[in-house]
């Protein structure tokens, strides 16, 4: 998954992009890059890392100008190593071009063998290598109609932000499939991935950039085209359930409160008696606020999150059982002994973690257990940028969920309903991709993924 | 502040100490220590920095033996530089000694002055290295005699870890200022500021050390004595109110419960109609919850904590107001809009942050802000062991609760009065250390703090 | 400058190219670069700096497989920027390709503006890149015929070693400007920039690689195709002179001698009285030695190399006049005070540092100091590799050598002359570029150098 | 061994200091430190490593004040860690004192243990902490008196610069063993061990600390005592042969002279018929241009010392025999093949790499080889601060000159007779050490090493 943002005509525009990337850390942990242009050439610092240790002031202070756009990036295609970090950036015959791309083509390698076979060469694996070498070939004398062409091309989800010499460019896939808003700030227009990150610089939240549109962005003035045919929307309805902050709104809309929502309505579809409701923090924290206030009954700490994990190299597997989990999460015994809890989760993916803290939450000497997940059994892969494992690692697609409630070891548990969840949601049902809950893929699949080459060590 | 822990009878003793040293590290943050002894010399490994930061697989595989101490520290008394990262060891004439301290001494100055009179030199400012320099002047053949003579030449708050060779001590204080839990692990002894350094590695909670009690363990035997004359107790309240993790009990007693009672006692105390309560996440969480429960006033979650601050070094100031605060907690404009809020706080020091934070609320256009302290006013610096600033910068101390509510800019502000805090408590009141609050020292005040002599660069 | 390393059919070739790399260093000391193939991948190590600071065991040990080419790098063209660190690798429609370049080619900015007007992009500034391309768009179905079309495009100067997966492939320019050879370890090939490396491995020399040859080496057998138009050979003399390491071969022929006979004819044209010979260590070591033995002065050493120079950040100028120099060389007071010293210097650029030289010697009390410089006034820039200044800034280009001695401040100022240097070299005079020194190039010069479009920070 | 450099009287002091100890980097490469006083504090930065790799810009920028000294050390005792970093710096009764050591005490247990009974601990195994100890002990109100009382008791060898807020003080034990000097620049006054440091912030050499003098410098004025009863000087001789820079003066005289002429008496004793004679570069330069001048052969390049060396992390022994001496120095083919060639050697420890680098050049197809050792066979181990090993590991001291002849694989091989390498000396033969020639110690030995009790990793 990535974050992308973007911002122009704004005296170092790079130090709010990386504000910007600070805020949309969540979206990816594992390199971030910051692209400027100070009216005469392209300005980049770009590593493997956290946007923390990735920048300081030295190099911000280094990406002068007024147009800069910044990537956080964790690989879902492309290997991961540090040619792939993000924005890529090349020079063609008509000038610069830097991209950020956020979601998966699904023919990246069809056209990258289209192009090898006119002569191209590829340095990277990157879908926005590709988009590069398309908008490099394009046929027309105007770059927006370059844009356009290339785009034009692309199947699958991506939510991009292009900055070339004086123009920054947002583009949407017809589909809709990931976020991106607009905002301003003193006159300068921003692009992001989320709203979070507009707050945290204290600009103006302005509209989505909405499915199948372009804007450009030059000058101060904004014109946008829409100028691909219709497609059915697919927002990614898992932004909601888990992966975006609860303080952004996505697609327009509150996620804490669409997540409370999912809360409820668990709620309502299985309710059960118990001493208290406890999210499991902070990702279950929404959902079960929202649980307890709809059953009525009392929201409680149950377990307390350690704010220090930073990069724990140890894994004392042999001496500390369940260690990756407790040394994130503590149990507050006094709190559980001999209570029947409800325990909120957000999802469940392969299993293994659910049942770590259940474990762990059992040697507080806890009577009951009843686990709530605020999203529906996840059976298939996702092919549009969220990063979960193969098939055949998906606990619920191999499994019944009595199976499941077993192997985590809980009295009873229970996910929320496909419908459950879509009436959940601020906006209309059709509008969602639901392909991981129910494998309806709303585009062709890719054939396969482009294999790497390299190897960086 | 510091966090010390220690381990006897266990191969590998320093890996469990990182461990341990890994859920204090809210005790301090800015050095981490652990010194091992192998049965034949002393190993260190000692920087600034996190304990995730300074420890590695290497250095950790090389801190062999079966007995090993470590310290997580936050400078309150020595200047913040390398030569003062705890433990602190140095051979004497009947052999080595190491020791790990929490707490502060009040006639550190005297006691070294009287000793350079005798020839002694110090290298540090740390209390550690003074009682050292008492043990090796002690005139007792015994080495336990001689910790016993060292301890009762010192006034203030210590509780410490000591090792020499064989034989692990922890000690407290007569008045019991600072907390020290004794553990068990598969039959090795464990010493710890707090239980939930036991819970991360299966450890099982035996009992405190007691205020005055000494206890020495080697080749598995533990021997307690109490060699002072009996005082006053003065357990810190700040660790209940702030200081130690909601999941440790420390004194004995659950952190969580106690701050839970707090939040009670509040709604109890200060009522007000709302539309919700919330918490400055996550110091407020617990007290929050607390004061749903009593007032029967909705829970909420109206801002979100960023879980990857780490170490930012830009403060744009002049490009985003209230940046800090806005960098590590970002309000919910969906939630807050227009409505009344209870925000619970866990105390108020310089009012800076409040202020900063209430800004930040009042332009998600919230309708009435509510604060609710969960502690009285602090008027009083700390001399045992706590950082507050000089009593110049206490805010409380300096101005009324009606200028406070105004400096911070919400529409109500009221504190916890001592008495509704003290019977909230587990325990006795009469059992506290309360100056912080109302100025009575439990002992004489230090002469002046030792002149730090020299800082690393 | 540049130098490179290749080599193929020998277990784990990587840790040998690293060592030819190392034994490389003097040709670049700004970056260095390994990729290597195992069979199945391509695998890269490149970072800036010296070749002991970017390798470690743990990624030469990840460098697998049976062939592996190496570079290091001063940057003549292309900025000086991670992103141009070599080797250069990509993938086009027959596989992957990585190229190790040392000289300039004359004609980049034609090959590139055609190919961009094909729809390539270029990503980097570098010779490589363009190469690459210029492979990937031929049109035969024989990779080996690729090479061939794509190098009989290039002009100007070129060694090169190129890999392909199961091939190595070596290659220099028709007018052979820049050295490589080729040894043999144990039945597997070997190419590189000097022989020095072939040294340090126990590699046997084979031979050079000649003017407009291409060697292709796979499964152990080497073959030699010459399928260009022949032309003037243009040996780089300049190599002879200063770049080599002295204990190198290049074109076939010793540096040492050739360096040392250049001291002898030296003081056959111009000899002078005085006490003994010194040279400007080390690099005038050879040509002094030479001088000394001819004219039967003593050999003497009147400086000291220091040799932990290392990267010296302070530049205390206002501190201490002609710092750069003396932190590197030293005079000894008691070997020059009252004597008449003959200096050997390898050649004079701007004249800056002997000009600090001479002053740093002038206070040890010499009496008299007779330069002599091995080689003839430098004139005009190198376009094929050489690292001169501007026209502008080379001193002999702009004065006289009766100026040049009193900016020195030398008793008398000797270069040694074209013919003289030429007569002394160990092949036929006309086999050499002197375009350095008289202006003559052997090809069309550059329109213009690379516009570089981007600068990491 | 350790380098040592102090300053008095001048703004930035510490930067000159950190020249100084750059200039003194072959002293000690294992760690560096440097001590300031800025009027009211100490001020320090020490970390193992080269003085390049320990100090920027901006620690040194932070060490203000117009007094510092440092020091380069590599560890003779005392472990080879962190803690063990000189300068060593404490406070006591009367104020702080910073040390600086060269040399080592041969009392250090005995002093030690005489303290500890006292009640002092000690931190280090460091002699400078024992001195320290002894000035805080010492019985007068007045501190040169002191330092006086302290320095009588120590045994052994010591050149000391001690700093103690305003004052700078300078040491020589009795017997002279290590050099320090005196220096001026602008009016302050500057201590060091050898002349090269002068030379290079420019400063005026003003004369030899003499043994057993102390000098006091306060407020620019110099106050000179001899406190001690006169012993028999005995300098270090091998300061001469080996361990200072050519470059200096030392006790007052050149070394490259004194080495010169070593080698003049080398060929005086041991003439040989050769084509040339050839030094082991660099430490052999010095008296292979003595014996090549004295015998009338050829002085020549033989071998090319590699300037890259770095720190070598690998050690392909496997794969390339003799590879740490190849690394370091490469034989030059064409000049040594077929010719008989003198090699004129400092000295020789224990054999190993003279074998090496015999084994390396026997491969270019040299015909003959004569080594001459400009210094007598070493048999007996260095007490006063060279790091010889132990005595088995003397390759003299156990086996004949003709057995050593045939380990190494030379056709001759002569050492320089005591009474030839003692009149090469510039002073009186009665004034040097040769302890490590003849096992005539001019003081009482140590009774044990101290033994050392810690270890950080």
């Amino acid at each position: 998954m990535c974050g992308i943002f973007g911002m122009i005509g704004c005296e170092n525009a790079a130090k709010l992009v990386y504000l910007g990337l600070y805020s949309l850390q969540h979206r990816g942990e594992e390199s971030a890059g910051i692209v400027s242009y100070d009216g005469e050439k392209i300005i980049y610092h770009k590593s493997m890392g956290l946007v923390s240790e990735t920048f300081n002031e030295e190099n911000l202070n280094s990406l002068k100008g007024d147009t800069a756009i910044g990537h956080v990036r964790y690989s879902t295609t492309g290997l991961s190593h540090s040619k792939n970090i993000q924005p890529f950036f090349a020079k063609h015959k008509k000038g610069n071009i830097v991209i950020a791309h956020n979601g998966n083509l699904t023919n990246t390698v069809d056209l990258q063998n289209e192009m090898e076979d006119k002569g191209s060469i590829f340095q990277t694996t990157m879908d926005s290598e590709t988009i590069t070498h398309l908008i490099a070939r394009a046929s027309n004398n105007d770059f927006k109609n370059n844009i356009i062409e290339a785009l034009s091309r692309l199947e699958g989800a991506y939510s991009l932000i292009l900055m070339t010499d004086h123009l920054l460019v947002g583009a949407r896939d017809p589909h809709g499939f990931r976020p991106l808003c607009l905002g301003e700030l003193d006159g300068s227009y921003i692009l992001a991935s989320e709203t979070c990150s507009l707050d945290l610089i204290d600009a103006r939240y302005v509209r989505d950039i909405e499915p199948g549109e372009i804007v450009f962005i030059e000058k101060g003035k904004l014109e946008s085209v829409k100028p691909f045919p219709k497609k059915k929307h697919s927002s990614c309805i898992f932004e909601y359930i888990y992966f975006s902050r609860p303080d952004s709104n996505i697609f327009g809309e509150s996620v804490y409160i669409t997540r409370k929502n999912l809360g409820k309505q668990l709620a309502k579809e299985y309710p059960v008696e118990a001493d208290f409701v406890m999210p499991i923090p902070d990702s279950g924290n929404s959902a079960a606020v929202g649980y307890a206030q709809e059953s009525g009954i009392p929201f409680e700490i149950g377990m307390i999150r350690n704010h220090y994990i930073g990069r724990t190299f140890i894994q004392p597997s042999q001496m500390v059982r369940d260690f990756r989990v407790k040394i994130k999460l503590n149990p507050i015994k006094d709190v559980l002994k001999g209570k029947r809890v409800i325990i909120v989760e957000d999802s469940i993916v392969r299993g293994t973690t659910s049942r770590s803290r259940v474990r762990t939450l059992r040697k507080s000497g806890v009577k009951e257990i009843h686990m709530r997940v605020s999203c529906p059994p996840i059976i298939s892969p996702c092919y549009y940028g969220i990063d979960f494992p193969n098939k055949e690692e998906l606990i619920a697609n191999r499994h019944s969920i009595e199976w499941i409630k077993d192997f985590i070891g809980v009295d009873s548990l229970e996910y929320l309903s496909i419908d459950g969840m879509l009436n959940s949601m601020p906006f209309k049902k059709t509008e969602f991709c639901t392909a991981c809950f129910n494998g309806e893929y709303p585009t062709k699949l890719p054939k396969a993924f482009s294999k790497d080459m390299l190897e960086k060590v």
